[in-house]
């Protein structure tokens, strides 16, 4: 990889603001396909700002949902044999019917080649974004990494260039989340300093800002900035939210700050 | 449907004090076939009331499990193919040993025809009580609705006249939850007059509802007043419960209130 | 049984404070397949406590997966066909590249035969801890119980010979917890005195302690000492955790204090 950071402009939260209020007044109906462990933290975060969460799973009604959707979210964290031909089903009913969606390639791996080739086969579906840590970033574009289970121990700076190659490649929009996130399409990057290393403490916090991705895309036809504004939500709710009495309270708290500032 | 609304008694808070205690005393064992979603928050519910949560779900073990339990719920909020003989199967066996059983037919739609299915066939095993939002009632009594996903557009007024005909038409009791809370029998019918519009911003409030109905009915034999009050207990815990830090303070503030006053 | 409480020594958290610091130092992959209604609880205990938890349930993955894991808690609350095969092979992968592993036997019964037979199996691979409450322990020891569902109606004290005598049959470690909690190998015993009975009105209590006695024989090779401390790192987190103002404010305080004290 190369030492050179590429360019990229801040993104704002006078910048966010427009399309928090846009989600709010159009309450998109966001369809999940996403991970055990996560359910009911995603839920919980896409009613806070202002969407409609649905977790129809069934391969037999997957398709027909998606058409009715705003927008998609596929998330491979637990798959397994049961889910694996809904989440294909799905990708592939988005991209027929044009509905936005967002994979989340969650702990792609040499070690897990089960979900890489899964990941690979839904991006020929063509997400209007993914979503991933620096590790995931860099798997799905062929670099090498340092990741082991869900946490990343790559840098977002040196994954930056590895997505913008991923945006290009796949005609898509790449969001590398972590201490900066990064957002690009390959020509335009943003990048959004805020977020508390203590996010990185609660489960799901990633897997539920892939599904706020899914609401801001679904509510605006600008992806790149829609996708920023998301990512920047998570970040701001995560530096406001109480950290001085522990994990759990922190929890209970972004969800409150999600729900009050977005 | 007819504009006219047909006659219901409120219920109070001292009608509902007797079958709380009551629940408390016997503390019903609840089998769960529940959604993804909401399985942990259901269990919290249920422990917070006095109740025994308990998700079996294997289809070699559903059938034994029915028999020990005092109630059952069936949720089909993410059905699939892994799940639906053991929901047939639970329904079977409380069925045949008179075990009371609640049917929480979620998201039932014309859009989601697998699920619609399964839950006509459910209505064949006689469910003890069937409780759903206005649009879910509407689809199951063959009315037109106005739903998408899991929130109800219909007002629960609109969906009186059809719960009150599917409760005579499948000898059950019938729970239409929403601004006002109507149970039915068909020949009297409960209204509740409580309840906080935040609690449509929790996922699985309903869910969890439809679960204190069965632990109600599990530990209460009349089974109308006993979902009333499982209906007012959740309403009552909604207006208590704080509302002025956001959305995760307001979640555990409602487990609060349900494990303290009810 | 015999009416004659062995011998035990008490746990202190003078003792526990090294594991705690240990713990926090090697940040343990634990890979976990355990049961639905538990998942996001127990990745939030195990992230609070200072491990990685990963939850990896394709039987294409799970094998692999062990491998790179530092170790693995496999709980049968909510088996079924479509999950035993991931079990089955994680515990082989864990017996033969000698991984240390935890099973968590929930709800193991007379009435309940299909899991029974599975942690029969699993037991062939050798579990370097099994936790589980008093009724648990008893079934797997072949004596009688009076449990149903996943609450025990046993006393820790009526299951410690029995608990004693499978931990020497199996060469493992039996934790039996409850009000006073029990570790032993069958030679030595150790007796944790802490805790507060509202631990038992919280799903997933146990299911997520017996994830943090994987996480703490992840990072410390003795596995008696280990699990022990991660006994008393939830009883006194139990104890600490604020009780005036319901269970919704005690669940996230337990994990507040499971963050700040351990």
């Amino acid at each position: 990889m190369s030492a050179i950071i590429p360019f990229a402009e801040p993104f704002t939260s006078q910048q966010a603001v427009i399309y928090q209020q846009q989600l709010r007044e159009r309450r998109p109906l966001v369809h999940c396909l996403t991970n055990d462990v996560v359910q009911n933290f995603t839920a919980n975060v896409l009613l806070a700002i202002g969407a409609s969460p649905a977790m129809v799973i069934a391969r037999e009604e997957v398709r027909d949902f998606v058409v009715v959707a705003d927008s998609l979210l596929i998330n491979i964290g637990t798959v397994n044999h049961s889910i694996i031909d809904s989440m294909l089903l799905a990708a592939e009913s988005a991209y027929q019917t044009k509905t936005p969606w967002v994979l989340d390639p969650v702990a792609v791996s040499p070690i897990l080649t089960y979900r890489t080739e899964l990941a690979k086969q839904l991006l020929s579906f063509n997400p209007t974004v993914i979503r991933g840590n620096a590790s995931e970033i860099l798997v799905l574009a062929g670099e090498k990494s340092s990741g082991k289970g869900t946490d990343s121990l790559d840098s977002t700076d040196s994954a930056l260039q590895a997505a913008q190659e991923l945006a290009i490649k796949y005609q898509t929009i790449v969001a590398v989340t972590g201490a900066i996130d990064y957002v690009t399409d390959g020509k335009t990057t943003y990048a959004i300093h805020a977020g508390d290393e203590m996010l990185t403490r609660v489960t799901g916090t990633g897997c539920a800002l892939s599904a706020m991705v899914a609401a801001f895309i679904g509510s605006n036809e600008d992806s790149l900035s829609a996708a920023a504004a998301a990512c920047l939500s998570m970040s701001l709710a995560g530096e406001r939210a109480n950290k001085t009495q522990g994990l759990g309270t922190f929890i209970f708290s972004v969800l409150d700050h999600l729900s009050l500032d977005s």
